[in-house]
C-alpha cells in the first residue's frame, strides 16, 4: 500500500501544488489554493508528521521573518522515467521532485518490437532500483515516452510509422507484471512539452515545443495543460507541406516538412553536396567514418562550409515556413525547439527564426520568442517524470 | 443595483451551469456541480424566491416522475448583442437564455470609423430596448463581436486590418456613457465558435469553426474554451500561405489562402471568365446587376455553369490545403464552416473535404467531420448573447 492512500482531496491539491512550484513557503501555498492560512498550516504539519512533506530551507524573503519552503518527501517513494526514442532507451529513478537517483541509457531499436524493448526495460529498471536500494514496491508511477501517436487513456501506440510492431500493444498491462504502480505513456514531444511546463512552473500559459529528428513533432501547451487533440494526434506538424513541388513523402503526398528538412533529409543532401565535389571538409568526414551525420554538418558549418551553411539554412527556413503557419493559427508566446538537429548549432535557428518573422503577421510575432528548448535533452525524462507524478496524483484525486 | 448583485459564489455556479445547459433537471444540476441533493434544492428554491430562475415545464424522462426543469429567468434583465460586420450592423435585446426580444439589421461600413458607427449602434439599441419596454438599466452585459482582431481585456481592435480608424479605440467607454453593464468585445469569429460552443452544450471539447467572407479566420475550441492566442491573434489563417508561386496579398507576403480563395478572389476570378467568354450564365448576370456576387457564382454553379463550377472547387481546395496544416497540427474533432461564401452551396464544401482528407494524416482525419455551421448566420449574434452572459456571470464570480 502507497503511503499516502489515506490521503484527503485537500491534501492530495497541497502535494500538487508543492509539486508544480518548487520551494513553495506556505503563505504562497495559501493563496495558490485558496486555502485559509490555518489550514494550509494544519494540512502541512499533518504531511511533515506522516513524511510526505519536508522542509527545504529558506526561500529568500524582501524583509521580515524568512519563510520556510517546502518539498515533496523522499518518503512518498520513487518515480520510474522512461524516454524511449527510435534509436535510444534513456531510464531513470527520480525522487518526486524530480531529483535523478539513478540513470541510464543505451542505444535501443524500436523496430524489435515491444517485447524485446520493454524486456530489456524492465531488466533495466530492476538493476537500477537496486541500485538505489528500492524494489518495485517503492515505484509510485511510471512515466514512458515513445516516438509515435498515442491513445492516452489506453496508453496505447496508434499505427506508428516508425514503431508498426508496437501498434495498439498494451505497454501498460506488460509492465504492470512488475509494477504494481500505474504506468502512463504518451508522445515523446507531449512530454518535452510537460517538462518544459513543469521548469516554467506555471509562467507560460500557451507555448509550443518542435522536436526535430528522425521526424518532426510539435508539443503543445494551451490555457497551461498539454494539449493532445480530439484523437491524441495533435502536433503531427511533420507532414505539413512546405513547397507543393517537393520531394515525395512516405505518407504519399509532396512536400512535407519532415521529408525535406529533418536528419535523413540533411544527411541526404550533405551526401549529395560531397558527390558534387562542393564540401571538402564532408568530403574528408564521410572518408574517415564512412557515414555523415547532422552534426556533421554542424561541424562543417561553424568551419565556413558553404554547402553546410546553405543545407541548415534551407532546413531552417522549411521549418521556419512550417513554423509560420502554424504561428498565425495559434499564436503562442514561445516556440522552443529541440531533438538531435539542435545540436547541428545556432544557424539553423536563426534560420527558423528568419523564416517565421517574414511570413508569419506582425500581431502574431511582436512578442513571439522562439529558442532552443532550456532543457535540452534532458526535458523528455524531465517530462516523463512529470507525467507520472501529475498522473498519480490525478489518480487519487480521482479515485478519492 | 442588478438583481443578482447579492449572489454567493454557488448560487452564481448554478447559473452558470443553468445557462450551458438548457432545461436542465435539479438531479443534473447536482451532478454536474458535485453539490449534494439538498444543497442543489435549497439554492434553486432561493433563487426561485427573488426570481432569477424559473422552471421551464417537464423533460422528458425514462420512467418515474418526470424532472422538472429550470432555465434563467427574464428577472435577471436583457443581453445585448452586437454582430458588427465588415458592411453590416446587426443588434439584438436578447432574453438571459438567448432568446431574441427585439433585433435590427441594416447596412454598415466599418471604414466610417468608431464613433459613427457606435453613435449609430447607441440609437439603434435605445430603439430596440423601449420597443421591449426595457431601459439602459436593465441591460446585464453587451457582448460585441467585431471584424479584426482584438486585445480581449481592453476590449480595443489592434491593428485591424479592415477597420483602420478603430485601432486602439476605447469601444467599452464609448458604450459606457450609455450602459453601465459591462462591455465585452471579440473577435467574429471567436463569437462564432463561442455560439457553436454554448449550442453544443459542451458536447464537444475540440473544434474549429473557419469563417470565409471578405476575409478568412477561424475560431478556436481547445479544452472546451475559446482560445485567443497569447496576445489574442489565434486563429489568424488567412495568411497562411498555400502556394508559393500564389498572387502577391497586401500583407506582403505571396500566396495567402485569404488573397486566393475569400470572396473578393471569386469575384475576380468569376468577372475573368466572363471576360474569356467562358461563362454564358455569369455573363448575364453581370450584365444585369453591373456586379457579380458569389451567391451568384454559387447560383451558375448550381445551373451547371463550368467555369463557376472551376472557381468554387479550385477555392474549396485551396481553403481545404490550409485546413489540412491546421487539422495536422491541431486534430479538432469538428470543423463547422460559416461566412458569407457557405452561400455558394454544397460545392465549396465537398472541394473543403476532398482536399483536407487527401492532406491530412489518417489519424487526424479518421473521425473528423467538417461541416456548414449548424448556427449558420445566427452564430455570430448567438455567440455575442453568449460572449456576454458568460462574462457577467464570470466577473461576479471574480468580484465576490
Amino acid at each position: 500500500m502507497a503511503p499516502w492512500d489515506d490521503l484527503s482531496l485537500d491534501e492530495t491539491a497541497l502535494l500538487q501544488a508543492i509539486f508544480w512550484s518548487e520551494g513553495s513557503s506556505r503563505l504562497a501555498l495559501s493563496d495558490r489554493l485558496a486555502f485559509s492560512k490555518s489550514k494550509t498550516n494544519s494540512l502541512i504539519a499533518g504531511l511533515l508528521d506522516v513524511g510526505l512533506l519536508e522542509e527545504s530551507g529558506l526561500r529568500s524573503s524582501t524583509g521580515g521573518r524568512r519563510p520556510e519552503t517546502l518539498r515533496l518527501s523522499p518518503g512518498l517513494g520513487v518515480l520510474v522515467g522512461v524516454d524511449l526514442g527510435a534509436t535510444s532507451l534513456d531510464v531513470a529513478v527520480l525522487t518526486p521532485d524530480l531529483g535523478v537517483l539513478a540513470r541510464h541509457s543505451e542505444a535501443a531499436d524500436v523496430r524489435a518490437g515491444p517485447t524485446v524493448v520493454l524486456a530489456r526495460l524492465r531488466g533495466l529498471l530492476r538493476q537500477l532500483l537496486a541500485q538505489c536500494g528500492k524494489t518495485a514496491r517503492d515505484v509510485i508511477a511510471v512515466g514512458l515516452g515513445v516516438p509515435g501517436p498515442v491513445d492516452f487513456d489506453s496508453a496505447q501506440l496508434v499505427n506508428p510509422p516508425l514503431m508498426p510492431g508496437w501498434d495498439s500493444f498494451s505497454i501498460r498491462d506488460y509492465l504492470s507484471e512488475e509494477f504494481h504502480a500505474p504506468v502512463f505513456v504518451d508522445n515523446d514531444v507531449n512530454l518535452m512539452a510537460l517538462g518544459e511546463l513543469w521548469r516554467l512552473q506555471g509562467g507560460l500559459q500557451n507555448f509550443l515545443v518542435i522536436k526535430v529528428g528522425t521526424g518532426i513533432g510539435c508539443g503543445i501547451v494551451c490555457h497551461g495543460e498539454v494539449y493532445r487533440g480530439a484523437n491524441g494526434s495533435a502536433g503531427d506538424v511533420g507532414h505539413i507541406c512546405v513547397d507543393l513541388d517537393g520531394p515525395r513523402c512516405h505518407c504519399g503526398n509532396a512536400g512535407c516538412v519532415e521529408a525535406m528538412a529533418a536528419a535523413p533529409a540533411i544527411v541526404r543532401q550533405a551526401t549529395q553536396a560531397v558527390d558534387r565535389g562542393e564540401s571538402p571538409w564532408l568530403a574528408d568526414r564521410l572518408r574517415e567514418q564512412g557515414v555523415i551525420t547532422p552534426e556533421d554538418v554542424g561541424q562543417a558549418s561553424r568551419h565556413g562550409d558553404a554547402a553546410a551553411n546553405r543545407i541548415l539554412q534551407e532546413a531552417g527556413g522549411l521549418i521556419g515556413r512550417m513554423l509560420a503557419s502554424v504561428v498565425n493559427f495559434f499564436n503562442p508566446s514561445h516556440v522552443f525547439i529541440g531533438g538531435g538537429l539542435t545540436r547541428t548549432g545556432p544557424l539553423l535557428l536563426a534560420a527558423v527564426r528568419q523564416s517565421v518573422y517574414q511570413r508569419s503577421l506582425a500581431l502574431s510575432t511582436r512578442h513571439l520568442e522562439i529558442q532552443y528548448t532550456p532543457l535540452a535533452e534532458r526535458a523528455g525524462m524531465v517530462g516523463a517524470g512529470v507525467l507520472a507524478m501529475q498522473e498519480a496524483l490525478r489518480h487519487r484525486k480521482l479515485a478519492a
